[in-house]
């Protein structure tokens, strides 16, 4: 079961195996990946998702191309771009390829060199996760101690857990460290329309680490929060610019609005490199992806034979429009919690902490 | 094509033929209504639903009622109790079949009068429609004027429009009259999770009385708003407290909040009906119903052979929790779009303009 709470290893015969995540919630796949080839069209058809597993799987890509180049760097090279270009957005996807180019530039013996640099690109990436963990963890029994409460109700919103990004994820993280530290923890679970994050991977893989969820409609957190259902947010992000404002899954504006108006702490989960530091007001510069109208008018499921289908859920001809990201203006966000430790959503702080 | 643009309609034979809207958006089906159990039972499935059209089909309900006593008040009293408790909590239902019953207790041609009835009583509603269509868009007119725009963009939540309410809804009305006095109008229709009723029945019925729209995620809006996409928000309500405070569709706070964000109108449409004068504090009193879980964790559509399933989107195991409503605090809401005219959300404002 070395794959059940992680979304990528090297398996008994040292080969790639990951998680079949197209397949999840309704089936338990893994694939291994044996060629460039195959791990590039892995990545593009979003068996693997999630900024840090790209990232990850690309390492190991790299690993993977090095055994088909006969120690030829440039070859290597030119194999890492099918790799590099499988997802031309994802920022963690070509960080990754570069780093272990550079790393490499002056091996004999790229083979093993750049499985040991695979390795401990994903350990450094699994000590970041373990830090946030920790830190969020820390906020949590602050919390509890603050409320006087024995459990504590967290909402996230899409899928920032170890599907997303090794070992344990981001926003996740923290969730996993507080099961280890015996707090009573229950997750509501945005189901994150319109790709469905949260109700297939998030809800899957809270089940499958033993965390106690629910799943709600996106339009439901802030009616649990005016009830005093929720004591504490925290989700993951895409982007965080100079001044904190941090882009992620479409709809957590929405959430940050509800927490703010009900003094419910709403925490930001991420690595340290989720920074861009050139883009100064995140709500006016950061771009924001659109995507397929069909993610919206069309929905996956299993019918009652056991069938995946998907079926077309609004009228034909009616057209729909799918953004896949906001952007939470840092005004609305208590805290970013990072593997450099929590910091306040703000130009100065960030600077201070990550910049100084 | 009497149905086209109603929800109901007394048809070239006299009888009651009704939209089958648990087939929308996938299938345009009527239903005649020939017993009083019929009617019943298309109330209690959902074949008719939305406040105001339920009142409405109770009403003829009665006069179908009626044709099966011989005259017999008391008998019509015993059949009318199977119509008022198809959907106990439906207001409207209890409302028009007690009406009903008041206006018949002295008459001594029930068929005859309770016909007239139950035209009267849907024709003062659709009265009331048309006088919400007016106010509110005379307020589309001035926010053209005021933005010195050509086109509106309207946001909406859920299904208030004709499928809803006699004769062409609430939060709608205005943006059919809108059509009528040739405004450029294109609407945002949220999709509105759990049931869909956005995607599926406004979206439907948007189409069919030639109104430009996009369907969007209930996540979207806070983001189109920040973009400056929505020029106003339009919603309708199931109950209105004294002071105020809105109980509408879940989610339907979460708009308002991104709405007062982003100084976008916030409108609520109501029948003057809608005010519950007895709950002072809208968001601590009205009760929120609490619906199945199914209802978050499947969802219905057709399929690419054109059959209509329903498929599972979540893990089997995990459990989820369905909320129908929400309450918007009245601090964010702009004004009551009613058929007495536009009033603040304020209980003096409200004690005056309803109950002077």
């Amino acid at each position: 079961m070395q794959g059940k709470y992680r979304a990528l290893w090297l398996n008994d015969d040292g080969l790639l195996e990951v998680i079949d995540q197209t397949k999840l919630p309704f089936e338990y796949k893994t694939k291994v990946l044996k060629t460039t080839q195959e791990v590039a069209t892995a990545i593009q058809d979003m068996t693997v998702r999630g900024a840090g597993v790209i990232g990850s799987v690309a390492a190991f890509g790299i690993y993977i191309a090095s055994m088909e180049v006969d120690d030829d760097y440039e070859k290597l090279k030119e194999k890492a771009l099918l790799i590099r270009e499988s997802r031309p957005t994802a920022v963690n996807l070509m960080w990754a390829v570069d780093k272990m180019l550079e790393l490499l530039k002056d091996s004999t013996d790229l083979v093993n060199d750049s499985k040991l640099y695979a390795i401990k690109l994903n350990n450094d990436e699994a000590l970041e996760s373990q830090k946030i963990a920790e830190y969020g963890c820390n906020i949590i029994e602050r919390i509890l101690v603050e409320k006087n409460k024995k459990k504590i109700n967290i909402l996230t919103h899409c899928n920032a857990g170890w599907l997303a990004v090794i070992d344990e994820g981001t926003a996740l993280a923290p969730i996993y460290e507080a099961l280890r530290r015996g707090i009573d923890v229950h997750v509501w679970v945005d189901e994150t329309r319109p790709r469905n994050q949260g109700a297939s991977l998030t809800a899957w893989e809270l089940t499958q680490s033993g965390v106690n969820h629910t799943i709600i409609a996106d339009n439901t957190g802030g009616h649990l929060m005016q009830s005093g259902e929720v004591d504490m947010v925290i989700v993951g992000a895409d982007r965080v610019s100079a001044n904190g404002d941090v882009a992620n899954k479409i709809g957590t504006y929405l959430k940050a609005l509800a927490a703010d108006d009900n003094d419910v702490p709403f925490y930001v989960a991420i690595p340290a490199s989720t920074f861009d530091f050139d883009i100064r007001d995140g709500v006016k510069e950061i771009p924001i992806e659109l995507r397929s109208e069909d993610e919206v008018k069309y929905m996956r499921g299993v019918d009652s034979d056991g069938v995946v289908r998907e079926v077309l859920i609004t009228p034909k001809d009616s057209p729909a429009i799918n953004y896949g990201f906001d952007v939470t203006p840092a005004r609305l966000i208590t805290g970013l919690i990072t593997n450099k430790g929590v910091c306040e959503a703000d130009f100065d702080k960030i600077q201070e902490k990550f910049r100084g």
